[in-house]
């Protein structure tokens, strides 16, 4: 017989939503939590936490000295890693394979939406103008994909189906077959020379931390576009800030950034060819989290090993 | 030893350019025009022409007398086709396989661009507004591509690499084996039923005129997306103009119209969620559209079978 397993959900907004996905499961008492002060009210006797943002310093206190697993809603876990007070017996596990498609098809919408010159053409028809400007073609340009999981690898995937040449940089270098050209976390200069898009996917980690700042910046050619995908503490937001004043980049694309939401005083909001939005490239939708949560309780109970298994030393 | 060969280049804008890439041939006389006069005067003798837009009447012209093959920039032929008068033995050949690329580039474009609402996301950065809305995902939306032709079968291909459900539609069935679902045309009204997205890619012909009418916007499930890349003479504008004025569609991307340049008094270049460009999906690269002709004239002198011939009953 199953022991009855207590799993709180936290969540600031939708905890509700993704506590109703678990009703129809047996042998579970099921709480909720939408701040800090409810979830701490909820730790005692909790053996699994399913939740976004949570209060990571209340895992570190008597009251979660229950908690035996923590499912992540998404895919970043930088805010887990950077707390060393979390319990290391704590295991964590992220979403993983689920954000490749929606993040892929937002770096192709901006690709295309550039290169077809999508806001000068809506400009002439507002205009009423009959006015044919030639729109670059993607085939045959050349694509940075810097992190190669299971984000990079859709997003090259599509690449291929624009017949575009296809560089990667990754840390493992495990998925260096699957571009055209690989570099290691040691080559970013040679990497980013001469790419039309540079496209990142990292996560959040001590060693990706500013990984791309000035030095970076100015090996890219005049006219790169550069995509930001990943977290934005991989960026040195500043670096980033002069390379497009002094006109350096043909365009930024960020869903990212060092400090979310991005604040009003960032020039970021403001400056020509910079595209700003609010971390919503790869939503993750209640269901197919959910769907990725209930599959890995199976394998929790069976004692077996969970999907997206979080390795701190590496940190993510 | 090769007969000496008269080639009439004739463009308005580009013809010089286009006999740049000829010079290097021996035993060819080459002739320019850019207006129907010049034309005339160089029609003489003339046994190959390689044009856009040539005045077609000027075919049935004595002058015309010793021309034996007319190579047409373009993918299209209706204003030749259209012409009765241009003499049967002419034999005329268009551009193919050429514009697949860049045309499901811009059909991917504008799908995404609408999917990753980047207008309402742009319209957030302006006002600094950080206000996370959840763009739609391509994966598993249905898409229907009518006509399977070179631009067509690249269509597929690329919402294969989105994961999108693939619908087809055309004349003669051949390629019926691409797509997930085929209908022949015959079936139109079927054919629109549930699509999210339907694209026009049918050469403009007798049969296909108008093809596309009320009674097939009627059947379009509401919120659909409509793009023509084809021929403005596929469908009927007033129609389509109609099913936007009730909010049928979810939005009309049309790069060809009945009249071009669409005229000013055209009410398609202000509705809302129209997005109107100046036949521009497909442009004809001088640099591709030479090397085309000139594979093309080797054949013809070898006597062989030529690419792209046009079959006249067909239309294209």
């Amino acid at each position: 017989m199953n022991r009855l397993l207590k799993i709180l959900v936290y969540q600031e907004r939708e905890a509700a939503q993704f506590a109703e996905a678990l009703q129809h499961l047996d042998d579970i008492v099921i709480a909720v939590a939408s701040t800090p002060a409810q979830a701490l009210m909820e730790l005692p006797d909790t053996e699994i936490i399913f939740g976004w943002k949570f209060p990571t310093h209340l895992l570190s206190r008597p009251e979660a000295a229950s908690v035996r697993w923590m499912q992540v809603m998404g895919a970043g876990v930088d805010d887990l890693m950077a707390d060393h007070t979390v319990p290391s017996h704590i295991i964590i596990t992220r979403v993983v394979g689920q954000f490749g498609r929606p993040i892929a098809e937002y770096v192709f919408a901006y690709i295309l939406y550039l290169a077809k010159c999508i806001e000068p053409m809506r400009a002439s028809q507002q205009k009423q103008m009959w006015s044919p400007l030639i729109p670059t073609e993607l085939a045959g340009k050349k694509i940075g994909v810097a992190g190669l999981g299971s984000i990079g690898l859709e997003i090259v995937r599509k690449a291929r189906a624009f017949d575009m040449v296809v560089h990667g940089l990754s840390l493992s270098g495990q998925q260096a077959h699957a571009v055209d050209r690989h570099f290691t976390s040691a080559e970013w200069t040679q990497f980013v020379q001469n790419l039309d898009y540079v496209v990142i996917t990292l996560p959040a980690t001590s060693q990706t931390y500013h990984i791309v700042g000035r030095q970076v910046f100015e090996q890219m050619k005049a006219g790169t576009v550069f995509i930001n995908v990943g977290r934005g503490q991989i960026v040195a937001e500043a670096d980033l800030t002069d390379a497009l004043m002094a006109g350096r980049l043909g365009a930024a694309v960020l869903d990212v950034f060092e400090h979310e939401p991005l604040p009003a005083n960032s020039p970021l909001w403001a400056l020509p060819n910079v595209y700003v939005t609010p971390h919503i490239s790869g939503p993750s939708m209640a269901a197919d989290v959910s769907r990725f949560f209930l599959d890995n309780l199976r394998l929790y109970r069976q004692s077996d090993a969970l999907y997206g298994r979080v390795d701190r030393t590496r940190g993510y």
